[in-house]
């Protein structure tokens, strides 16, 4: 048995691969994996699921993200286990899988970039990239104990990476390092990472509300640091007519179009899938017109809530998730549930497209839990330097 | 490539067995197989979906129609493959691939008792068991040009087969060869095969008008020659509610008890299906209360108008299937539609639980087609010495 075939395995096997960055680049000397949903030139693009990997031509060209970072220096090392066709933000995998959780080895990783936040957690690369249409970075990125950005929608070029709801996806990544995630994004968003921070914070007390009570503790000593960075803070209702009414537009909206992405390859292969999976693609090809023009007024009245709530130089922050990883090999229906409480956590990303950074930092009974930074349209590399500067605070000040 | 492994093969790879039968016994010299949905001690019953195998524990003990047979001298040469959970008739499957018809090499040989079909008609054994809850056995009979039977729902005993929909499950065996066939039911139903034929014959004119055209033209001759042996013959509607409307009460049925079959595996396991029989298990698990409750009203009133229609000494006919076998690979929506074009002409066995025998001898464009003949409960053994003799007949008459 080779490492990539080793049960908890992060990569994809057969993708242990070495595709070195340009020599003098900002990025050379970091090593990165890649979410089997970007395309790498000669490797088939997995997608989590086998009959999509073998239905599908081997890409000719690396996705623009894989290719940026390789421009920029880093040193692609392999291809990492993703949920079946990006859906699912638990980390397990029918066919490939569940990638280890190293802070949790008994947890899941979280998903659906579940092998990219186990590369970088076990420190297999320093960073990876991940999708995020839901939550499949800010999920795994809280379980894991990492750094992880979903950035603005549409501000990631996201040729040659394998879609689910365009209208929600994004590529982020994830980091174990406060420093390689700022050099890694001033990549990625082509950006410098400012050093001026916002001076308004929002705490969602709805956010804080709807997490565990050990959760909500957990993360205080950590929410009062980034108050004190911030300056100005205030306790607001994020979401008026209650997240889960975000949650159920989301997960209205999004599956919906998961199904429009993907029914005609089942159509033609009637590929295998995990029963969840495949549940959950029968019910959104079953969801009333009705109920997807109301979920689309309310991504309209989300989003504008979120513009008044961030104005320029305000961020608010949040639990990334309402609970630390859960325990592997849950039942169905317990995992539904699970899926259904982490989604109104993390649905206003999708719903509306601002940009969010899960810090990590603290844990409830061990197990890691994230801090969520979210901005306005366009602020990533003002959220970047936040979790820069939070990070360099905790690791000793100001020297 | 091993012989069970190659693509089309017949047998579950890994299970061509040798478990000799008992010597001077009415069936030495026979070999069989059978579909892995019946034990066979020291074998996992795959059931046709990997993930139910990995499941359940390796049998100790034979299923009794396994036993039964090596008691009665003939030999077991494999388990052969079988739709996911018996849940198909089309005879194509996700995991172990689609059983050659060697009748006709590019269509699929029918289904769930797909294996079995293919290995007789293939020669690989003399005969095999199958099952039939909705047409399995009746269906591969048909399109792979055999002698099948599904006996008289309760007639076999079930024990050591992998259920479906107990209230409509039966097990069933497939032959060649119409002697082979009498001599293998004898023993199955522990009953001699009569001389006496019935002496009245119902065509079932509702039945022969669903099937295509060219299919009711290819059985004319082969029912001219039945009439001619019975007697008695006049045309009579089978369903006054229609076919379609039996259909629907065991296509409201059945899948909703293979549901309460498998539901408990499911939400333990998350087991991976085709996407085909994840949506059929799902609109299953939301079937209204009010469409189970009329469908079992019409189960009643179709049992009732068969005991009318079938009094002793009477037997009906009717195409066993509406078309021949359709071509391998169809779009998922195809494969849907010709599945309940099948259930149409197949849904009353397991709605009324009477025996039916399928017999082979017509084409239609080199193409197999059965012609099934249906008796009143119990009278299993007669339908198999009128196949018998319909076979004799066209070997040569009365020599």
């Amino acid at each position: 048995m080779t490492q990539e075939d080793e049960p908890g395995g992060a990569f994809v096997p057969g993708t242990r691969l070495r595709i070195a960055g340009r020599a003098e680049a900002p990025l050379h000397g970091l090593t990165f994996a890649a979410k089997d949903l970007f395309d790498v030139a000669g490797y088939p693009t997995g997608g989590g699921n086998h009959d999509w990997g073998r239905r599908n031509p081997v890409p000719k060209r690396h996705a623009w993200a894989v290719e940026r970072l390789l421009d920029a220096g880093a040193t692609l090392v392999g291809k990492t286990i993703t949920d079946e066709v990006s859906l699912g933000l638990l980390g397990e995998n029918a066919f490939d899988g569940t990638p280890l959780n190293p802070a949790a080895p008994d947890r899941v990783p979280g998903g659906s970039s579940s092998g990219s936040a186990s590369a970088v957690a076990r420190g297999l690369c320093d960073f990876a990239l991940g999708t995020d249409t839901g939550g499949s970075v800010r999920v795994p990125a809280s379980f894991c104990g990492l750094f992880g950005i979903r950035p603005t929608h549409g501000r990631i070029d996201l040729r040659g990476m394998m879609p689910q709801a365009p209208s929600s996806d994004t590529a982020g990544w994830l980091a174990r390092d406060a420093e390689v995630f700022a050099r890694v994004s001033a990549e990625l968003l082509e950006q410098p990472i400012p050093d001026a921070l916002p001076h308004r914070l929002v705490i969602a007390v709805d956010a804080f509300g709807f997490a565990e009570a050990e959760v909500a503790a957990a993360l205080a000593p950590l929410l009062a640091r980034l108050a004190s960075l911030i300056g100005e803070s205030r306790e607001e209702l994020m979401a008026l007519p209650g997240l889960s009414a975000w949650a159920r537009a989301q997960r209205t909206l999004q599956p919906h179009e998961g199904w429009l992405t993907f029914k005609d390859w089942i159509e033609a292969a009637n590929p295998r899938f995990a029963f969840s999976v495949a549940r959950n693609l029968v019910l959104a090809s079953m969801t009333p017109q009705a109920e997807l023009q109301w979920a689309g007024l309310m991504r309209v009245e989300a989003r504008a809530r979120l513009v008044h709530l961030l104005p320029p130089g305000t961020i608010l922050c949040m639990p990334t998730t309402p609970f630390p990883a859960p325990a592997k090999g849950l039942p169905v229906s317990a995992q539904d549930l699970a899926r259904q409480r982490l989604a109104v956590l993390s649905s206003h990303g999708g719903l509306t497209g601002v940009p969010q950074v899960s810090v990590p930092g603290a844990e409830v009974d061990g197990l890691p839990i994230g801090l969520s930074l979210v901005g306005r349209h366009g602020s990533d590399a003002s959220l970047v330097a936040v979790a820069r500067t939070l990070a360099d605070e905790a690791a000793g000040g100001a020297d």
